[in-house]
């Protein structure tokens, strides 16, 4: 055990990780349902067989991967291997509860992962976001209160509202909706159809947990395995996508009380929010269109705390106040890989196995106060998800 | 005066702003020569007469903005009002010592603003790079010691090689060269062709001052002026860069004494560097090139606290240490604008006015010990120059 996770569990008063007591509010499940819809497809996002099982061909740039091994010549006689492996820490629930039970954490607000319903025909995605939040219910509900739930929403902010409505009303145990930074209809977070969205999330009392896929700044990456659009293209997307949101000044048009949850720490606004505010605070054209600077806006919003090294942490914690942090892992993505492998075996249960991306996010709390802990691995969660 | 800056002056034992005896190591100017060379220009970049005065255009967006101007219907008498009204702060050496007297800065490192020799023909460049880095010379060997500077050199690794090797030894007021994120070649700071230009300035104990003009993500940024694309395409170009050259290996392969300074505390790196290794180490193809975790590599750098809030300072400090940052205004950028007013008015004097973008990068200091802001006021800024 690392010396940082040693002196957070010192603090908190724990024998091991296993007595955390976390609730986690960024991990993600394929539902069977979704699993079988993207077995289905020969287009991204897919789930075929392929190296070591099945693979996960999701992000435009391992689509782009997946088209230069279809036109080499060099044999691929397991199939693909574009994309990642995929196994049962994706859409098995008991595979989730075994994981969570190892790693501490008692509740796990669940949310589909991306892309959602982005790639579906309207009409289609209305269908399937029912049929999925009823599955969501149906596995909170019989989870003896592990699981919670971020339901999923059509791309279209009609049929998302009268979704929204339903899912306070029908499903007690999903608590919000988890949004791409497209938004609905496409157009971002700034598009002022967004505006009757926004009102009726608030009114619901939900939460968005917005969340990247699309990635900014992709023409850039290629040459880096997936390393840089994971790192900087879904943070840059989460940055951007919220700044027009601010700068829109649409939010001048909603409660203050919208609670709003941005994946991934925020991208990187913790850190330039006071350059964002002096960038507008000199563009008067901009600027006499708010009611308040760009941070007054941002600190209303909930981060999560997949942070990944404590100066982010902490600095996230200066900008925004304690009590808007909250504990997440991202799990099943960034799944441990045995030494010298590249990847897990066919087959392998990674649920038998210690995640480092999790623990790393334990361990940027190990200098901070008990408090301090204690309001991101679970006090703020529970006020904001009503546990 | 804010209390921030009182704060600041009171653990100073300073009575005044004007007392601070600060280093300013961001800090642009265009010298005359460059002026004329933009004057003589009608492609991007370029200084016309327009409304208020001369106007700059350089970057994407103005030109878009004044494109848009041209073909519009409505007659725009005064001339164009894309780009910024430019004055004496740009050009003019006593501008900039009566600006940098008002605002405590005992010694500024000049360096020419962007897009420095990018625009023109190689040949040219060579000849320009070597007549402004003479010229910069003479401005600061004149200046009873309240300049140094970085030069320029031109985008091709050959020649540039050898211009630094001029400069290190003709040149004693020039401690550096500034660099774009495209790098020598325009192929990015990851180019193998860039390794001996590294060891170059290495071995010449100068310093690469890196600063972003292209902007990353503008594709997003259209609807809010020139905020966002200052606020987040600045800073996101940066990091792309810094990262390009850290995955890249090639880091490896020049001294680690080598000194690169980040412009704007490094975009966002110091927040990302976290997830950055994360993204690194479940990528065994990318990680298996590199000899250490990419934090390893950033914390080797520089980086100015041009920042704009304590959040992002703070984690800049926990991230990089006490000893690797410096401070910095970035003016003539960010002018003061009178209440109420878009812009200052033709010919006015703004060396005469309080800047509010250079006093927000006091105030930020001001919660922290009196060695942390000596740090970054002026002792590493000495030691970095050679002051």
């Amino acid at each position: 055990m690392s010396r940082a996770l040693s002196k957070l569990l010192s603090a908190q008063g724990k024998a091991s990780v296993r007595d955390l007591d976390a609730i986690d509010l960024h991990t993600h499940v394929y539902l069977p349902r979704y699993m079988d819809l993207l077995r289905a497809r020969s287009d991204v996002p897919f789930v075929r067989p392929g190296v070591g099982g099945e693979r996960l061909v999701i992000l435009p740039a391992e689509q782009q991967q997946m088209e230069q091994q279809q036109n080499s010549t060099t044999p691929h006689s397991a199939g693909i291997s574009a994309g990642r492996p995929i196994g049962g820490e994706y859409w098995d629930a008991a595979n989730k509860i075994r994981y969570m039970d190892r790693h501490g954490i008692r509740t796990s607000v669940l949310s589909l992962a991306n892309p959602w319903l982005d790639f579906l025909p309207l009409e289609e995605q209305v269908r399937q976001a029912t049929l999925l939040n009823d599955d969501m219910e149906t596995l909170c509900g019989d989870s003896e209160g592990r699981f919670l739930a971020f339901g999923v929403v059509p791309q279209d902010s009609t049929t998302a509202v009268k979704e929204v409505q339903r899912v306070a009303r029908d499903l007690p145990h999903v608590r919000g909706v988890i949004l791409s930074t497209a938004g609905l209809n496409g157009k971002g977070l700034d598009d002022p159809e967004m505006i009757e969205f926004y009102r009726a999330i608030d009114r619901a009392g939900l939460t968005i947990f917005l969340h990247p896929h699309y990635g900014v700044g992709n023409e850039h990456y290629g040459k880096y395995g997936h390393a840089l659009f994971l790192a900087l293209g879904f943070t840059f997307e989460t940055t951007v996508a919220v700044s027009q949101l601010v700068l829109s000044g649409l939010l001048d048009q909603v409660p203050d009380t919208l609670r709003l949850l941005l994946a991934h720490s925020g991208g990187t606004l913790p850190f330039l929010a006071g350059r964002l505010d002096s960038c507008v605070e000199h563009d008067a054209a901009t600027a006499q269109k708010l009611r308040h600077a760009p941070s007054v806006y941002l600190r209303r919003f909930y981060y999560d705390a997949v942070a990944y090294h404590e100066p982010a942490l902490q600095c996230l914690i200066d900008f925004v106040g304690l009590d808007k942090i909250v504990f997440g892992t991202d799990h099943p993505f960034f799944p441990p890989a045995k030494d010298g492998e590249k990847e897990v075996s066919e087959g392998e249960d990674l649920s038998e196995l210690d995640w480092r991306s999790t623990l790393s996010n334990y361990e940027i709390m190990a200098n901070m106060s008990k408090e301090v802990q204690s309001a991101i691995l679970r006090d703020n969660a529970k006020r904001l998800m009503g546990i």
